[in-house]
């Protein structure tokens, strides 16, 4: 672990020498991580440069759907592993050449445990869940809660059919991480989406222009 | 690992040993692996005695739901850990000190990830996944799929609402598990429920007789 955040530490100084900003995305399986990147790589994807690490146990699934977008995407598989490291984002980071100015989001391998205790070099970490998985998870996945910069629920388009309760959990992630940030999404019909790309804006010195939301 | 695998073999017999029938319950978090437990413990609990290990990284909240029903249920917390292992359940069970003939529900941590890994001393592995998290789960999580005994699909009722194939994740698992078991059920309205009972009764000792799903 110690090791890790020894290399952590390099890859974050190569992305500052780079002017590279990048956000390690992470959730469990299946919150709509992906989804949400597509998406987003369509909307800002001729404002600024972007790039991709997909990290997935298996399968080059991910990187297909990101890869169609036009945005350069590396594919990282890391097997048994239920995490990505900072060396493995090491070697995707040389791979995938980001250019200057670029913002990076990293993908996570889905699982909301233990990639909260590895840290790659991000520039902040977000967390998303979904409603559909229920709102106790701030409390029974503390963890992964405690360290974040911002705070993602999506699928609010399925609200009407599940039973998930918005202001407990963003209220019981505020236990954990007093002040966090939290944004409502759906990266599926795009509600929410515009406040999620101010956001990137503000966090990459792209400034906070407004986009409008689709 | 391998000092796992052999305490793993104790609780196995121990259990042997007690007539006690362990289902390793294993899902993303927010699958709805507690509500599906909620409905099978209302629902069998007059049949055959029933007892519940509760594995979460934090809180008594799920014990608290499934000791709600009247059956015995111990909670573990592994905190930082991402899964349970056989040490923690063999504990667990000497606290919880089921009856024989019990059928025993090891409710493991969300988590698609790490638990595959660790045997339990369990007598049957259950994968679940709900129909929000994607359909490409078995490809992109292999290992969970593995080593399964039985495949549940829940949330089926929010099928209208979401972009699920369930034939191709169903043939997707059974190209890495071939002949893998599978049942399409929604924890929260019953359906499917009455074939998940026939299947615990298979698979424990308790014969097969038709229970009608509510």
């Amino acid at each position: 672990m110690a090791q890790n955040d020894q290399l952590a530490a390099l890859n974050r100084a190569w992305l500052d020498g780079r002017k590279v900003t990048a956000f390690n995305l992470m959730s469990s399986p299946g919150s709509g991580k992906t989804t949400l990147l597509v998406r987003t790589l369509q909307d800002l994807g001729s404002d600024f440069p972007l790039a991709v690490i997909e990290g997935d146990q298996e399968t080059l699934l991910d990187a297909t759907r990101i890869g169609a977008t036009g945005v350069p995407v590396v594919q990282v598989n890391t097997g048994a592993g239920c995490h990505l490291d900072a060396t493995m984002v090491a070697g995707a980071l040389r791979n995938l050449d980001p250019g200057s100015g670029s913002v990076l989001f990293i993908e996570n391998v889905g699982n909301l445990v233990c990639p909260a205790l590895f840290d790659l070099g991000e520039s902040a970490r977000v967390v998303m869940i979904s409603v559909t998985e229920g709102a106790d998870k701030p409390l029974k996945y503390p963890l992964m809660f405690a360290d974040a910069d911002l705070l993602i629920v999506n699928k609010i388009d399925l609200l009407p059919y599940v039973d998930f309760d918005v202001e407990r959990c963003i209220s019981d992630a505020r236990t954990i991480t007093p002040g966090l940030e939290v944004l409502t999404v759906s990266a599926t019909t795009g509600e929410g989406m515009g406040a999620w790309y101010d956001w990137i804006r503000a966090h990459s010195g792209h400034g906070a222009r407004e986009v409008a939301a689709s």
